[in-house]
């Protein structure tokens, strides 16, 4: 029997991991994980799909001692940093780490599991989970760059105040809720993002670095690049808060190496797996965060040839969840994936 | 005594360019606009800046017969092109028009007065006002324009629900409290956007074209080019809109036919009229609908150099009151600039 535990088990992406697995009744559906979180949450029962379950504090030596068959990490970078590497336990456990600890480490496999799951060696024991933001477009892209060789991007994201966790949702609601109580009073002062979000956007995600570009922007370039094996791509990015609750939306200028058309892109599109094509503009059928949200599969619509790069490009808009595509789902994918190979 | 009159004075625009002549007492100022709406409106006492006005009935005769300096069309495009041409009464009044309807006429000037004033002949009595999200955009990429020579825009868009009026913002408001009493509750049915707004973001502005692309998106296109006297610019849009109240935001790359810097940059738009350079993202400042929504200005900050177009192109992101800047402001800038030339 396959046994796994969840590391940050109360925060947002934690609670959709053990959703997740259980849903999918897949490899880890029939036993419940292990969960673990700070020594605050210690000892707090979690109403699961898999019942009630109770929390236990943290403690690498305590975990290490149940030989989990994998770990999924739900935590911030540092604590990642900390303990991912030795909660792989001499090799007798697959640790998958959400935060971006080690997405940039040559030797640490960045995977998307319906793209490059053949980065996994078979000595891999860290796997990093990519960014939601580089997830979520990742799966309309990566068919389309195998057929036409994607040579630039140009990405304007919508993202969702789930990206800051529960603790960002329950902000964009509060303060959503106390600006309708009086539209013209000063709004909640911010927590979770530098602004208040109610009724605002916000251009501006994780830290500003040298080039002037954020941090968040930066990821999805760096990543998308090593994703994709693909080092020469050139990709600008604007990452932008919006008061939506878990579904990340971006508007993508693609420019390729080939000559590419739309209904050679929706042919492509059609067959990928872990994307709905959404795309009947006309009849009002395009990807939206209300219908999205909470679905596995990434929405892609607005396919049209760019005005910009003309035969050699097109233009797209996507839409998924952040929390399951952009986190979880991603991630209990390459678990089952890593299970799989072993069969 | 300068006369003037507003026609469609009872929707969001109407009321703006009310409060714009009054807020700014220049030669509008003084005297209080005649309001005019359809005959359900006809008797109803608006409060406004000019203390307590009625709506009188439109009606042309009765409009001519007042033989007004300017008119301000604040009402749809099939109005506009049944009605602004006799408005202008043989030539003694100068009707601005804000809907889409005579835009793409050679023969109308498409004004932003800070930009092309001199579009605008001496026999001209005709004018019409451009698109919100040009308008906001143009702002910034004028100065830029002006000394670098832009060739290419790719432009996203953040449109808020004051775009459709004030229906659009009180679908917002209402849907957004409906779905806080029950976040589980099926949305609202939506009225004035094809889908719920609230929480969500909406993908398609207004109709589609042949070419896949939406009449909103093609404005942005169409109407730069005019006002820029750049028939050859390329432009690719991709219109959003989000879950605001009044004012947009638009991510936009751009690349020039010069070699262009950020310091340049900067230097260009701070000394340029009708805008604030809030840029300094290492301190939280750039532009966001929370601070530009009741502005005059329009924001820009992010700006950096293009990481796809290098040494020939920057990102910038811009925010700016759709009803004052992307409307009545701009139609009232328009109307004094007139008059100033007389005198």
């Amino acid at each position: 029997m396959v046994t796994c535990a969840i590391i940050g088990a109360t925060g947002a992406v934690g609670m959709e991991v053990a959703k997740c697995m259980h849903s999918r009744q897949s490899t880890f559906g029939p036993t419940a994980p292990a969960l673990y979180a700070s020594p605050r949450s210690a000892g707090k029962v979690m109403s699961t799909l898999y019942g009630d379950l109770t929390i236990a504090a943290f403690d690498v030596d305590l975990v290490n001692s149940s030989s989990y068959d994998y770990i999924f990490l739900a935590v911030s970078g540092s604590f990642s940093l900390e303990w991912a590497e030795k909660l792989t336990n001499g090799g007798k456990t697959v640790v998958i780490d959400n935060s971006s600890a080690f997405r940039y480490h040559d030797s640490i496999p960045l995977v998307v599991p319906e793209i490059n799951l053949a980065a996994i060696g078979p000595d891999d024991k860290l796997i990093a989970n990519p960014n939601c933001t580089t997830a979520i477009a990742a799966m309309a892209l990566h068919p389309i760059h195998a057929k036409y060789t994607i040579e630039t991007l140009i990405v304007s994201s919508y993202q969702a105040t789930s990206g800051a966790g529960e603790p960002g949702m329950q902000e964009l609601l509060e303060g959503t809720r106390k600006q309708l109580e009086d539209l013209a009073a000063p709004p909640q002062p911010a927590k979770m993002f530098s602004h208040p979000i109610a009724f605002n956007c916000i251009p501006c995600i994780d830290k500003l670095q040298d080039n002037g570009y954020t941090k968040e922007e930066m990821k999805v370039a760096w990543e998308t690049r090593k994703i994709f094996c693909a080092p020469d791509m050139k990709v600008s990015v604007t990452a932008v808060r919006i008061p939506t609750l878990r579904a990340h939306s971006e508007a993508i200028s693609i420019q390729t190496k080939d000559v590419i058309d739309v209904a050679g892109v929706k042919e492509v599109l059609a067959t990928a797996k872990g994307l709905v094509v959404k795309d009947d503009t006309a009849n009002d059928v395009y990807p939206m965060p209300l219908t999205s949200s909470g679905a596995d599969n990434v929405e892609v619509g607005r396919i049209r040839q760019s005005l910009v790069f003309g035969d050699r490009g097109v233009e797209i808009f996507v839409c998924g969840d952040q929390l399951l595509r952009g986190a979880a789902l991603n991630a209990v994918l390459i678990a089952e994936a890593m299970e799989g190979r072993k069969a």
